[in-house]
C-alpha cells in the first residue's frame, strides 16, 4: 500500500513521498524502513530522530516537526490513527463462513447467514447464532443460548445455557460466561447447600471479554455487562453482579456477588470488590486496590481498604518511614520524661 | 404450581390463598405477581411492603407480620427455605443419559448406569464414571481417572490422569485438576530441572470446584480436597495442598505448596497462603489478605501481612491519618525543642 | 528396581544393602518400608530417625549420620537427585505416537516424526509440529502456529494463530498463548475502538507455562518468553511484554503491557507488575507485592507498593503498633501542654 493510500484511508494530511511503499505498523522502536509508525504519548517522541521508519503519525500540533527523511501523517489523534492504520494491515485470519463437519450443530439451532462454526464446537439445542459471528474451535454454546450479530467467539470459551449475547461481542479463548454462581446455604449439620444459579446472564454489544475471565449465573436476578463494556483475561464477575456501558476491567480483577460497577468506571490490574456494593459512575480504582465499600461517582481510590488515592499516596510515603516515625516518638518521650524530671528537681528546690 | 403445593413440599406454615399459582422465584426487588420472594437478611426487610411478589418467605420469629396482599411461607431457616423452593423451578437442563456419538470413550473405561457424555467429550483408558454423573461436552477425562456417582463435570473441565473424585462432585467450566505442581531445582548452571509431578489428587465427596480454578499434583504424597469443600472460580491450589472439610474458599484465592488448611476454614475472595502452613481450624480470611504464617484455630485475620482482624481495622484506621500523625510528631519535636531552648535560657539567667 | 541399580543411575555413593527392592520416592513422613526418600531443607531432618522409608537420599556433608535401619544414598545435590529419582520411577503415561482418529490436522500442517496428537485436537492450516511433541486432547493449535521438538501441550491450551514455541515447552491444561492484547482507544463518543492485536508471540526453549495461564499478544513488536522461564497457573502475562530467561513467577502473577522482566527474575505469588516497567536481573518480588515503579536488578522488594524487604518488614511490623503510636503521640501532647501551662503559669509567677 502506498503512503498516499493510506493517508486518504485514514484521512491524514500527508507530508512526504506519497508513493512510497508501506508494508506494516510498528513500534517507533522496532520500525524498520517501510514502516509506519506513532508518536502519541510525548513520553516517546524524544525517539522520534532515531526510528527507522518511513513514515510517523504524529499529532497536528506537534510542534516538532518532521524527522528528516521522515514521512508525517499529520492527526487530531494519533492514537485513534494508529488503531485504524493497524485495521488496514490486519492479516486475513478470518475463517471461512460454514459449519466445519467436525462441528456438533444441534438440529433445532439457529444459525445466520455467514456463521462459521469451527472444528468441535458445540451449538446445543434451541441456541441461536447471529448473522457472520465467527465460532472458534472447541466453542461451546450451551442449550438456549443466544448470540448476535457480528460476534467473535475464540476457541474454547464457554457460552452456557441461555446466556444471551448482544452484537459485535468478542469472547477470547477459554473464557466461561455462565457458570453457577457461588452460593451455598449453611445447614445445621455444617454443610452447605447448593443454591441452584439458573438465573441469567446478559451481555450487551460491543462488550469484550478476555482470555479464562469467568462470569457467573445468579440464582435470581441477573448479571449483566452493559455495551461497550471491556473485561481483560482472568477477570471474576460474581452472580448478580452489574457492569456499566464501556466501563474498563483490567486482568486479574474480581468481583464479589450482587455488586454495580456504574457506567465508565476503569478497575487497574488485581483489583478486589467486595459484594452489595455500589461503584459510582466513572469512579477510577488503581491497582490491587482492595474494596470494602461503595465508592461515589468520579472518584480516584487506591490501597486497602481503598481511600481517596491522594490520601493513600500521602499515607504510603509515610508508612515507608514508620520505623523513623516510632524512633522519632520514643526520643520525645525520653526528652519530656527527662524535662518533667529537671523540672521536678527544680520545683523540688525552689520550694525548699 | 400452587401455593399450598409449595408450602407442602418446602415443610412451610402457609398464610394466605393457597390456591394462588406461583410461576416462579425472585429477588425481593425483581419479583412480579406470580412470584415468590423471601427476606433472609433483616437489611431486605424495609423493602418487603414495596415488592410485588404474590408470596414471601419469611422467618417465624419475623415481628413484622404479612405485608398487605402478599401470602408467607413462614420458615425457621427462609434463606434454605429459599434454596430449596429454588430446586422446585430448576430448570429441567439435564442431559439425557448415554454417550454422544461425538465422545471418545475409552474402551477399557467403566461406565455406570445413566451415565450422560456429552459431544467430544474425552474419556481415557483404564478411567471409571460413576452412576448417573454428567460429562458435558469437551470435558476431558484423563486414563486411569476415577470419578464417583452423581458428579456434574461441566463443559472443557480436564480431569488429569489418575485423578480421583468422590461422588456429588461438581466442577464447573474449564477447571484442572490435576496439572503439575510448579516445582522445579536449580542447577549449577542457573537452569532449572522439572521435578516430575506424578502423585495423587484426591477429591472427596460434595466438594464444588470453580470455573477454571486450578488443583496442582504433587511430586510425592497427595493434594486432597476434603468432603464438603467449595471452591470458586479462578482459585489456584498448589501440589500438596489439603484443603479441609467444608472449608470455603471464594474467587481468585491461591494456595502454595503444602500447606494445609483446616476444616471449616473461610478465606475470602483473592486471599493469599504461602507453603508449608497451617490455617487452623475454622479460621476465617478477609479479603486480600496475605498469610506468611500459620493462623491459629477460629482466628479472624487481616492485611498484608496478615495480623488479627480487631488490629488490623485499628491499624487501617491510623494508617490514613498517618501524615497528620507525622505532623503532630514534628510539631511535638518543634515545642519540646523551643521550651528547652526556654528552659536552657531560664537556667542560665537564673544562674547569673 | 534395587538400590544399587538406583545408586548408580543417580551417580550416588551407597551406605547400605544394595540388593534392597526400592518401590518408589516419598516424602519423609509418607515413605514406607520399600520407599526412598530425602532430605534436602535441614529442617526436616530432624524427622529422620522416625521415617520408615528403606532408603534416603542426604548431603555428603550431612553430619547426622545415617539412621538405624536405613540405606543412604550420599549426593552432592540432595534435591537434586531427589528429581532424578523420581523421573526414574515416573509413570509411562506417555501417549502412543500417531494422529488421533478424531483429530483434526490441516492438510498442509506440518507434522514431525513421532509426534502424537490426542482426540479432537485441532492443528490449523499452516501449522507445524516439530518431532516428539505430544498435543493432547483438546489442544488448538491456530493457523501458522510453529511448534518446535519435544514440547508437551496437555489439554485444552490455546496455541493461537502465528505464535512460535521452541523446543521442550510445557503447556499445561487450558492455557492461552496469543490471546488478543487489551488495547483500545477512547473515542470521542465515549466508546472504546479495539486496537487489532495481531503481532508475534514467541516462547523460546525450556519454558514451562502453567494452567489457565493467558499471554496476550500485542498490536506491534512483539511478546517473548526468553528460554527457561517457568510460569506458574493462572498468571496474566500482558501484550508486549518480555520474560527474561530462567525467569521464576508463581501463580496468579500478572504482568502489565511492556514491562520488561530480565532474567532470573522470581515474581513470588499474586505479584503485580505495572506496565512499561523494567525489573532487573534477579530482582526477587514476596508474593502479593504491587510495583508501580521499576526495580533495579538483584533487588528484594515487597509490599504495596513495593518497597526494599528490609525496611517492607520494619514499617509493616510498626504498622501492627500504630494504634499505640498514635495513643503515645497523643499522650505527648497531652504532657507537653501541661508542662507549657505549668511553665507559664511559673513565669507569671516568677513575673509577679
Amino acid at each position: 500500500m502506498t503512503l498516499r493510500d493510506i493517508a486518504e484511508r485514514l484521512g491524514c494530511r500527508l507530508d512526504g513521498d506519497g508513493t512510497l511503499e508501506i508494508h506494516g505498523v510498528a513500534g517507533i522502536e522496532q520500525a524498520r524502513p517501510g514502516d509506519l509508525t506513532f508518536v502519541s504519548n510525548p513520553k516517546y517522541r524524544a525517539l522520534l530522530p532515531s526510528t527507522r521508519a518511513s513514515a510517523v503519525i504524529l499529532h497536528e500540533k506537534d510542534g516538532g516537526g518532521p524527522p528528516p527523511g521522515c514521512a508525517v501523517l499529520w492527526s487530531e489523534q494519533p492514537y485513534l490513527t494508529f488503531a485504524q492504520a493497524l485495521e488496514l494491515f490486519a492479516p486475513a485470519d478470518r475463517p471461512a463462513p460454514g459449519l466445519d463437519p467436525h462441528s456438533a450443530v444441534a438440529v433445532d439451532a439457529t444459525i445466520g447467514d455467514a456463521v462459521s462454526i469451527g472444528a468441535f464446537a458445540v451449538v446445543g439445542a434451541g441456541a441461536s447464532i447471529g448473522a457472520r459471528t465467527l465460532i472458534y474451535p472447541h466453542a461451546v454454546i450451551g442449550p438456549g443460548a443466544r448470540i448476535g450479530e457480528d460476534c467473535v467467539i475464540h476457541a474454547r470459551a464457554s457460552i452456557r445455557e441461555r446466556v444471551v449475547l448482544g452484537n459485535r461481542v468478542v469472547v477470547q479463548d477459554g473464557a466461561v460466561i455462565g457458570s453457577d454462581g457461588f452460593g451455598f446455604v449453611k445447614q445445621r449439620d455444617g454443610t452447605h447447600r447448593k443454591i441452584p444459579q439458573h438465573a441469567a446472564v446478559i451481555v450487551e454489544d460491543d462488550v469484550e471479554i478476555g482470555a479464562n475471565t469467568t462470569i457467573d449465573r445468579p440464582a435470581v436476578g441477573e448479571t449483566r455487562i452493559h455495551a461497550g463494556a471491556k473485561i481483560d483475561n482472568l477477570v471474576q464477575i460474581g452472580h448478580g453482579v452489574s457492569i456499566g456501558a464501556r466501563a474498563l476491567l483490567a486482568a486479574q480483577v474480581g468481583i464479589a456477588g450482587s455488586t454495580v460497577v456504574e457506567d465508565e468506571v476503569v478497575l487497574a490490574g488485581q483489583v478486589g470488590v467486595a459484594g452489595h456494593l455500589r461503584i459510582g459512575k466513572g469512579a477510577v480504582v488503581t491497582a490491587q486496590t482492595g474494596i470494602p465499600n461503595s465508592v461515589n461517582a468520579g472518584e480516584l481510590v487506591s490501597g486497602y481498604p481503598a481511600i481517596p488515592n491522594r490520601e493513600w499516596l500521602k499515607s504510603s510515603a509515610v508508612f515507608r518511614q514508620l520505623p523513623a516515625l516510632k524512633k522519632r516518638v520514643a526520643e520525645l518521650e525520653q526528652k519530656l520524661a527527662a524535662m518533667e524530671e529537671q523540672l521536678a528537681a527544680w520545683r523540688a528546690s525552689s520550694e525548699r
